[in-house]
């Protein structure tokens, strides 16, 4: 399918400089564009892909400065990001979406689903399972016994939710997931191997959160593992029994997150953070890649940085004299040499 | 079902302080108490937990000191942390099991299955697999050709096993797990690209072994990965090919094992803790999280910390001075500059 | 199956030491010899085994000295590891391979299978998918609309591979790999929760690529994710969106990759690395095990360590100096009061 110029910009509310009647039917990275493609710019620091750019139209910010030709059509918006985001949503809402049942699955007597469900060959639907409107279960899934799940959620091939669990609506689970493995607990007994507590709570997870490939959320000893609305994980993120992640935070992939430990709303953990158990991460906390906590954050908005974490700002610093260590302790050496001499003189 | 506290008390053998008819009908933490469910104190620290929970029942040590009023009826025992889990267990055993066999599955022809086996659907299991007494297998799951595994060990849904592997009784691995993977073995060529190793060896998992969820147990170039008895590994875990993990050694979530390393029994280490490969690492070692291990160790029972790892307190004491090294290098400056000025004075 | 000497010997081309008449019918490391089995010693520090392994040949390099007596046969050439390894070759070219469709599976109507294809049981093919001749698809797996699949390539168990992605000829995806899941891309909103950037792109792997259990592999957000010919990928590896790998490179366990970052040819990462998004490595750099890099490298062949990493030589020596950071300050101090003694004085 093409696209004019005029039609985009009638659509994202633009103004055009440039040909209103070339058309474009691809997106592309401006640095990657090709003629018929469309692209972006919103970052002024790349401005000068915007003279090189061989993309037919480029969404660009009012506010950008224009210091040189332009071959692409430009379209001039309030914010060029938002704008081209939106024109993905339509796009990909455009694709054909799976519907109907697939032959065979296996689906529990007892177990409710909603309407305009698709459920996807080789799935699994437990006893007493209910399953919302509009749900999209693909291949490969299983969904325990007494799950739950919300209205228009989609669960990607081999997805495996564990008896009794809670999912809300709108959440969007990737290959490989698994929510509501038993947490990791074991105690110690003397003159015999680890005693397996049973992990006897579930995990709930609530609406609009998305979960990467292959993440784990294990099930709460007691009580609930919960990740709080409009969170976002990426893929291969282990979250512990008993954790807590609050609203809209947003980790990044490899992190690990031990049992008991209350993670904020609105915080970012950068990839690999590891976190241990039973801490509070404060509202807003921002956590730099690689980091390693194992004490609580209270102060809230803090980026913090390092083994153990510290702000992040010091720990550069700090960082950097690690990179001098040998010089300075050659220093100290000369120094101590010097003061000796004098001492001795 | 509801249990009165005198009830609870005649199975964990404890002394009741408090109303003897209460019920409950649900565990809870002390925290998160609420009328109705069982609660216990195990640790002195929480105590003030104890005057103000809604729990119904809570099960303290005979040791625990109660300064103050409590609400909820108290059932004194020797450790209250073991009578709790020993009431999870019970409750936990009360749940229905899976037995039988579902439909579709692919079992071959010359596979040998024990009494009371629960097959899932959609699983899979190949020529010459010999499974035990009691073994469910979840849906989903994959066993290869010639794969063993002892009696009543758990499968949860999409574990996959390949061919050859060794895995023992009383089990449980968890969603996602892959045992036998090909090790990672290639070897440079000139010239050309890498030239792949064959795996030709297995992996073997000894009895009372538990492997959290998406955690990958690669076979041996040849012989086998060994995980010996009562080993609990956590989710997200490598275990790289010819890996030895010792008895009841206990690790953490995302922890990595090179090739060939062997970790001794009773070692316990962190989350997202790296061993380098052919390393040996000594018995009763503790490893803390985020460690990086490029060499053996030799000394048993060592607590170690840090990339490189190093004795623990030694590496806290660093750490505090790694933040202080702006300081210290300002401190040196100073120094420098004085003994100057008297130098030149 | 019993192989002489003599036999092996004319196939690798090695001349013989003892008896060429003695048999074998296993392969085992030389420290896990045992009689029958034929091991190998390449790299002359474990010389030492050669004397007491109880394997009944071992092959060697022609370089190898012998200084005590052997009681194996010998078979000695130019490379002894590679010689080895073509026999495993063969070896494991002579196992049973999987052919033929197994039932059920679901293939749609529009998918195209080329010649000697194996179909395991319960796996999905979408619609338009085109798969090469000799693909190996082995049970449970999930190939989405639109894919394409070269010649010869595997798909262990359970493999999931989303829509429109494009894998190369002799490719190996070990079980639980992730292809083509939705990069981690969302943007803040003012007053609301993150709003999602489809994901319209797609991942390509080309030939001979291998991929270990459990690796996640993302979709572009436009163009593709590229793995080049010849990589290799260990387990539970992360590649976000958009990134690149050169061609050769080769990536051990637990790594992550940020969307964006291209990495060069023949470069090699260690374990549980973490790169930044956007990043440019240069062609055979060598990052170790658990380095975090925030900046790009481009020094080609340099071989960098530590969190932020720097040259591998200059971190070890600051890692040193690390553990001695106690009694640096404490010289800091002395130095520092005797100083002031001395002005007082």
């Amino acid at each position: 399918m093409e696209f004019t110029a005029q039609l985009i910009a009638d659509f994202i509310k633009g103004e055009i400089a440039g040909d209103a009647n070339v058309t474009v039917s691809s997106f592309a990275k401006i640095e990657e564009g090709r003629p018929g493609s469309l692209s972006f710019l919103a970052n002024p620091k790349y401005e000068k892909y915007l003279y090189e750019t061989a993309s037919s139209i480029v969404i660009v910010n009012k506010a950008q400065k224009i210091t040189n030709s332009v071959n692409a059509t430009l379209i001039k918006v309030d914010d060029a990001y938002m704008a081209f985001a939106s024109l993905l949503e339509l796009y990909h809402s455009s694709l054909p979406e799976k519907t109907g049942r697939e032959e065979p699955v296996s689906v529990a007597a007892s177990a409710q689903l909603g309407k305009d469900v698709f459920l996807g060959a080789f799935s699994c639907i437990g006893e007493n399972a209910c399953i919302g409107d509009g749900v999209k279960i693909h291949p490969q899934v299983y969904i325990g016994e007494n799950v739950r799940i919300g209205d228009r959620t989609v669960l990607y091939p081999g997805v495996k939710v564990y008896r009794g669990c809670v999912i809300g609506s709108d959440c969007v689970l990737h290959a490989g997931v698994v929510i509501g493995a038993d947490g990791f607990g074991f105690a110690p007994q003397t003159g015999a191997d680890f005693k397996k507590i049973p992990q006897i709570g579930n995990a709930v997870i609530e609406d609009r959160v998305e979960i990467g490939a292959n993440t784990c959320i294990d099930r709460a000893t007691m009580g609930s593992t919960i990740i709080r609305r409009g969170v976002k994980l990426d893929n291969l993120i282990q979250v512990g029994h008993n954790v807590e992640i609050g609203e809209n935070t947003v980790i990044a992939s490899q992190t690990g997150i031990s049992g008991s430990t209350k993670v904020g709303a609105n915080c970012m953990l950068a990839g690999q953070v590891g976190l241990a158990g039973h801490l509070t991460i404060a509202d807003g906390t921002k956590i730099g890649a690689q980091s390693g906590l194992n004490s609580s954050v209270t102060e809230p908005e803090s980026t913090i940085m390092g083994t153990p974490a510290f702000g992040y700002k010091d720990w550069l610093r700090s960082s950097i004299i690690f990179k001098q260590l040998p010089n300075m302790k050659r220093k100290i050496d000369e120094l101590d040499k010097k003061l000796n001499e004098k001492t001795d003189g």
